[in-house]
């Protein structure tokens, strides 16, 4: 019976060690932050602040940069349970409503990512001075492309995305300043001159945000 | 008399902000850590163990890495002010012995650098989920370069050191896994075997510790 115990303090030790490997994640459906995207075919650098809904599937974006050595602001409402996006600008008091054919993405560790690392950004030698993170990877499951993707241990919390496709090239997108919550709900609603917004503009859907933001800019 | 009162607060409110405003620091003399390093001229990435101790001027890196696919691993002892730089192979019980031409670069934001930004890495919302960081900009004194320094607003901890010149490129340096103070103070004593080995090369001194590198993973 005694020799038994051991081997169950061994089983136990297995199990914790076990239990204790990262696992993919969801981050908090509700977020504020802001994030800098790095897009290396365009020369893209973008200076989001963003607010993210999982549950009612809608995030707003502003987004400042330069685009080939030129400045641009812009302000999107992308709502993907209406399958719409609107292009706002309080200035001109104008919205364009465009067909929105990308599916949510939830900020999440996809459930089939492989974990890398478990490293510490900064030091773990006084509170404050150090954030633990885990490193997952794994590959498009439409496409011939792979993301390395940083969360927090605590809070699945994103911090970096790093995509790659051989069409595409990289893409980093660093995120910072997250709270959870959103602090203000009628940013998921459309300003009052959209309703006299054309219904859908004729030109092509946005299938990639991205890319029809660099299309935009290179008008 | 009360009128100085409002005024006094006032000031007392600026210099509180003046203070608050992140200064240029300087890292703790002794730490180990990970670093993992990319030079896109050489499409290097480095995974560095490293050492460092900035009483002594004293730097101990195992680098492991790949480039141009190959994959490659070093290991050097670092002695700024016996202008020395050893490479030590254990498995071969060969130790090659350098003059370095480098001055010291103690781990630091430098004086002269410019506060850009204080962001939070993940987020404040609880505990253990962000990091308070800052970014200051500056030039290099005697090339034509500029960096962009990331270190913790607590511990002056490194995280992040980019840099760029027209000759090299960018060179992306990220920090992780620091640890203050020296795990093993052995590791800044060259091994016995090293008593035996020629006193300097005769080839170039080393002036750039990464470029040497290259040049030699490129042989």
């Amino acid at each position: 019976m005694q020799s038994l115990i051991p081997a169950s303090v061994c089983l136990l030790l297995a199990a914790t060690v076990l239990a204790q490997k990262p696992h993919p994640c969801k981050s908090p459906p509700l977020l504020v932050g802001r994030v800098s995207l790095v897009y290396p075919k365009g020369q893209l650098f973008v200076f989001e602040r963003f607010s993210y809904d999982a549950f009612g599937q809608r995030v707003r974006v502003r987004l400042g940069g330069v685009d080939h050595n030129q400045t641009f602001h812009k302000d999107y409402l992308l709502l993907y349970r209406e399958g719409l996006v609107y292009e706002i600008s309080y200035r001109n008091h104008t919205c364009s409503k465009m067909a929105l054919e990308i599916p949510f993405q939830p900020m999440e560790i996809p459930h089939d990512a492989t974990f890398q690392a478990q490293v510490i950004i900064g030091s773990s030698s006084a509170p404050g001075e150090g954030l633990l993170v885990n490193n997952f990877i794994g590959d498009f499951p439409h496409s011939e492309g792979k993301y390395f993707l940083t969360f927090t241990e605590f809070g699945c919390i994103p911090i970096t995305s790093l995509t790659y496709s051989a069409t595409a090239g990289y893409f980093l997108a660093s995120y910072f300043d997250i709270v959870i919550g959103i602090e203000d709900p009628e940013e998921f609603i459309p300003p009052d001159f959209c309703d006299t917004s054309k219904p859908v503009e004729d030109g092509e859907p946005v299938t990639d945000l991205f890319e029809a933001l660099l299309q935009k800019n290179n008008q």
